[in-house]
């Protein structure tokens, strides 16, 4: 066989479908309609190196301006008179609410911070490392609708949340549980948050995210985690990773710093996280982009260890650009590709775990637009050594829908990349020397020991991917990849079955939700 | 805008409402459908670095295993006699067609082959470089099929290798007119070599491939390309790079000898690749695969030094898996990837430029499929710093089939790419400190000095991706990627302009083809 078809197309075609023949169909149904989701996978401990994009110099020069930007401009830190109160303490400059840091200040500061740390699940072999070579993902967060499996593009709703929860926990290749895998909008926006919690813990055992959409929700959260791990494990340990995001440009506002304050006296985890549409939110370059997330980062950060040196803290970022014809913001392009390398970079020299990424796009559907664009955000986030992968599963729209079919095609492109990064096997079978004697020149490897030994594992195998010959496809009803991953994610709810819960703890955790929704009315905004 | 969706998900798509009314729908009209493809681009020359999975360590090993492979299992030149004297005479040692190389004869014949050569086109404009950091991208080569634009799979015509000749040819991102762009099967098998060549010529300018199915055929090629440079030029510059593949395991046969010998003996570059589905033509693992490729294209390569000592050649590869449980190729996954960026390593190691990867997939539609897959293949492709990339656009379903929507697509894609590999602006303009300073905290940078001056080159811009609201992509019609893409192919196939084309060469080369034509019958096998 080769790509010179006139020679030989014919036989091509003839070969593949005879190898489409042996063993063949029955295998394929079995393994396709056969049961579950298959063996969970720990977190990716990255074999392979990183990838970068910016030398020694381009990085120096980066650092010098943010220190800059910091000196100079300042970041606001708003409706927060202690977080002013604190920063003057620690000798920032603060005028009003503008508050400008000392050069150096702010890396001083973040010195009590852990390169990583372990987020602890209530099933401990679900645990997770987050920093050093790990990569941990996690599905989409904060769509306030969904793309259901009729086709409907509808407001989420609490069963939608709890679906999610579900096929992440059934997920091998989703190592966390996320947090706003949607937005409930048919729970009150002042009483989500328990039942949000209440999920991740009941319907999954992985480790998950709080709310920080208002500081006592935060508050609810560790109380809510305290009932699960017991009050001195969670002082003592980490058992949250929460997302604060900065109001770009140089802004943090009242609401995130507040759930920031909560996590880290808790000793639980912030992602700290400018949200940058750039050419809105940031310079339109890369480099500008770089330098203004690099000081953002370093204010919101440092300023966890104002509140408790050693919360561990996350360099997080959201890079995205807009299209300069309509505002809109993109996916997949090369500048947030770039500007994820450059900040993991910048996120490793400082010594911080990191957090971009995931399966981004604009798209409406799951088509090829939708695929195109989260496969460059994947590839760049897992080769930047991204350490936390919001977003990796279902993110559609821009981040407004939830999509399970297209949650079901990323995580098989999440199980791909976790197989890529555990890199060359060089051991003497990775080396094969024995087959390439054994089948020699002009035969085949389909049936040497070799092969016959290693075959069950040798490569990824796709639940989505449909590899048949074009009249079998075609026989089997020329679906799409979205129609299949639609097909799978409906057994694989059908097929769900919670974690144990422990029956103490679960009616703990009723009883401090129906009391909380009892202490408050309804609110919608 | 953040991504904590309960905060602010209602301003955060006013917001983006409120910019999509900017300026926005008449400018966005204009920019799609008006005119034509844009200015064309020169082959990227990469400021980015390479990607590598192997190091120092495990290369000395895949290179030391493969001298073993060449030493002791050896290759087989097939019924080529001239090929196995000359292996006889360069010390080789050589029973029935199997050739065993002493270690290091092969690498001490490839000193005489040029790290990197210049690829002349009939407009000197579009000449490139192959080697270094230089990157050419090329289309699809060898579908016997078509996608067409009615939504049809079928046998491909005449009429689609010129299409996909004309849209290579205005497509900015493709830098090279391919070869078999499709298998022309209304032609004459033993004919159509000679109008596939012809289109080449005539309806683009870009440098092209010549045919490799039989001697006579390739020597009909350069017969053809010394009526447009001259003989003196093309005895003593190249115009073709053509595509030889090696029938792995370890066979070379005389058909594609044939060929390689003819280009060599006349300057003419040859890419030697073993076309590898592995588990099926290599062992199941990634360093079995490199070690059976290098030892191929070492044998494969070299024998271009013993025709013509000095030859342009290249280090080619084309890596697929199969399934294991079907035996049908597969495409984006993790295991291609690693062999494409070793096999990249090695290449360089060995001072060849070198080919692999494109835009790959197995699926039989344009969906989400093969766009993950294809970005998959991609972007490995790039990163690992590929010199000449075949295939990479309009490649569908293992590449039986050229697609003109994908075509489109991925073109984008290939836009992308080039972008990327500019890397990071570091100048003052691209560090954007006044920017920072002008705008500050808690304003934007949509109206800024900076933005303003930068903002029409700033982000790349798809012409395929739609980046509007969810509401007026309703409003629009709900179209899919390949719908928009379908669109624009139909468009740049009606505003279509043929290069100029000296009268007097058109005519010399009417009359070859049909003096050769009518020296003989029509065979269709």
């Amino acid at each position: 066989m080769s790509e010179n078809a006139a020679v030989d197309h014919e036989a091509a075609a003839g070969g593949r479908r005879g190898r489409g023949d042996r063993g063949g169909a029955a295998a394929r149904r079995a393994a396709r309609t056969g049961g579950g989701p298959g063996q969970q996978l720990t977190y990716i401990r990255r074999q392979i190196k990183v990838y970068e994009v910016l030398d020694e110099e381009g990085l120096a020069l980066i650092e010098k301006n943010a220190d800059t930007v910091l000196e100079e401009t300042g970041i606001e830190f708003r409706d927060d008179a202690e977080a002013l109160q604190l920063w003057k303490q620690a000798g920032a400059d603060v005028k009003g609410e503008r508050v400008r840091f000392p050069r150096g200040l702010c890396r001083s500061l973040l010195k009590t911070a852990p390169k990583q740390y372990t987020q602890h699940a209530r099933n401990s072999e679900r645990s997770v490392q987050i920093g050093g070579n790990a990569t941990v993902f996690a599905p989409v967060y904060g769509p306030p609708f969904v793309r259901d499996l009729d086709g409907n593009r509808r407001y989420a709703t609490i069963e939608d949340f709890r679906n999610f929860v579900k096929l992440a926990y059934m997920a091998p290749s989703i190592h966390h549980s996320g947090g706003t895998v949607c937005e409930p909008v048919d729970v009150p926006v002042n009483k989500r948050h328990l039942d949000m919690i209440y999920s991740h813990i009941k319907y999954s055992d992985k480790p998950f995210m709080g709310s920080v959409t208002a500081p006592e929700r935060a508050e609810d959260t560790v109380a809510m985690a305290k009932l699960v791990f017991g009050d001195d494990f969670v002082e003592n340990n980490t058992v949250l990773t929460s997302l604060i995001n900065a109001n770009s440009p140089m802004v943090f506002d009242e609401t995130m710093l507040g759930a920031l304050k909560v996590y880290a006296r808790h000793n639980q985890a912030c992602i700290v996280t400018p949200f940058i549409l750039a050419g809105a939110m940031s310079p339109v370059t890369v480099a500008g982009t770089l330098t203004q997330v690099l000081a953002e980062v370093l204010a919101g950060a440092s300023f966890t260890q104002l509140i408790r040196p050693g919360a561990p803290v996350l360099f997080g970022t959201f890079a995205s650009s807009i299209s300069m014809q309509s505002g809109a913001p993109t996916f997949g392009t090369p500048e947030p590709s770039l500007v994820s390398y450059g900040a993991a970079q910048l996120a490793r020299r400082l010594g911080l775990p990191f957090r971009t990424g995931g399966s981004l796009c604009a798209s409406k559907i799951p088509d090829a637009q939708a695929a195109y664009e989260s496969a460059n955000t994947l590839n760049s986030t897992i080769l930047a050594g991204t350490n936390f992968v919001l977003h990796s599963a279902g993110w559609l729209e821009g981040g407004l829908a939830s999509c399970y079919e297209k949650f079901m095609m990323d995580i098989d492109q999440l199980g791909m990349q976790q197989k890529f990064a555990e890199g060359v096997d060089l051991s003497e079978n990775g080396q094969a020397m024995d087959a390439i004697r054994q089948v020699g020149p002009g035969s085949h490897y389909l049936g040497c020991d070799h092969t016959q030994a290693n075959f069950q594992t040798a490569f990824y195998r796709s639940a989505i991917a449909d590899n048949n010959s074009y009249e079998q496809w075609l026989a089997e009803g020329e679906k799409t990849a979205p129609q299949r991953a639609n097909e799978l994610a409906r057994r694989w709810l059908e097929s769900y079955e919670a974690p144990d819960l422990d029956q103490g703890i679960d009616e703990a955790l009723q009883a401090f939700i129906t009391k909380k929704k009892e202490s408050m009315p309804d609110a919608f905004t």
